[in-house]
């Protein structure tokens, strides 16, 4: 199979309340517009066993979660992802489309928890061995007004109850992975109307298009 | 602290069948002659955390588990266990006894499912960074023997189930550790009567107590 038959995978990255919901079915939509089969998935999670481990990972509990075990459990949710559902899929021709992937880890646990880059590189490498998303869309929005909209929404997980010191950091940490991989992560400012946002979501996408197709 | 005020850490390991409940007691009641505080854990679990993570490991499931999910779940347990009961355990002079520890890891998905030793080595610096511990006793027998007597406990879990073949390639494993660790790890002859195996046990953990007592 060569490289122009397979799907490309797209993910959609930011911190809470940026809109991931809303814009990732825009995307979806694009897509199918271009005719290509689209699969819709999400992080941590995506197959049976990875939702089991999603809810390990969002449930409340008084024991402390040591940061390394965080880190681990998601990337067995993310292993079990990719090699039972994402690269399948990706190798029959249709297009992934995911509502977070590793560069959340970098953010959150990286960033946000104070791993630092290098041990969240090395993990990566251990589980992934260099796959990577083909498109990256970073809705980024002020810190304060994610959370006021996630609020909104209702009850809060173990993540969202963290401080907004914590959420600075995890923006802070998906802006300097797209400023070191600007080919791969674009940064969509989230702050407009929805449509504002979806016109600079389209017109990123068309770009990436132009060079897959070509 | 100073390092004989610390408490030391003890693992138990070995295929399925091989004794390890019985001599486990018998381990910890030798030691509480000693008048050390002691407490009995296992892998993976120990915390309720890690418990939640053994819960998924062992399950029988229609998804078929990637084995470096499998070996990520595993080290999440582990840094959990580590990190929030064992390691505080120990500086406070209390010795941990546990059901199998990293080893187990290598030999059953490193040596059983063919990972290979390397790519444990490297989650291991990742999640351990060195802790290892101080004596692990291997109780050895013929698989073929220790199957048919774990067959008689009951309904097997999701490991049981394995075939002799892949049983033969873990303890393998663990006998390749021993032979490249033989200070740490020391090989229990486990085909004799419970008599004849606790003597055994019970020079090598004399022998231990005496270096690490001088």
């Amino acid at each position: 199979m060569t490289a122009n038959t397979m799907g490309r995978f797209i993910t959609v990255e930011g911190t809470e309340g940026v809109g991931k919901s809303t814009n990732m079915a825009f995307v979806k939509q694009w897509l199918e517009n271009k005719r290509h089969s689209v699969i819709h998935t999400r992080e941590p999670g995506g197959t049976p066993l990875a939702e089991e481990i999603r809810e390990l990972l969002l449930a409340k509990r008084d024991e402390s979660v040591d940061s390394h075990t965080e880190l681990l459990l998601m990337f067995a949710a993310r292993c079990q992802h990719v090699y039972s559902k994402i690269l399948p899929a990706l190798e029959q021709g249709t297009w992934v489309l995911c509502d977070r992937f590793t560069d959340a880890s970098y953010a959150y646990q990286g960033a946000g928890r104070g791993l630092g880059f290098n041990k969240l590189k090395e993990l990566e490498a251990w589980a992934l061995r260099g796959f990577k998303p083909d498109l990256t869309l970073m809705l980024d929005l002020p810190v304060e007004l994610g959370l006021e909209r996630a609020q909104k929404r209702g009850p809060v997980d173990r993540f969202e109850e963290e401080k907004i010191e914590f959420f600075s950091k995890v923006r802070q940490g998906y802006l300097d992975i797209a400023a070191s991989e600007p080919e791969r992560m674009k940064v969509i400012d989230a702050r407009g109307s929805v449509a504002e946002v979806q016109q600079q979501i389209e017109q990123t996408l068309e770009k990436f298009y132009q060079q897959v197709a070509s």
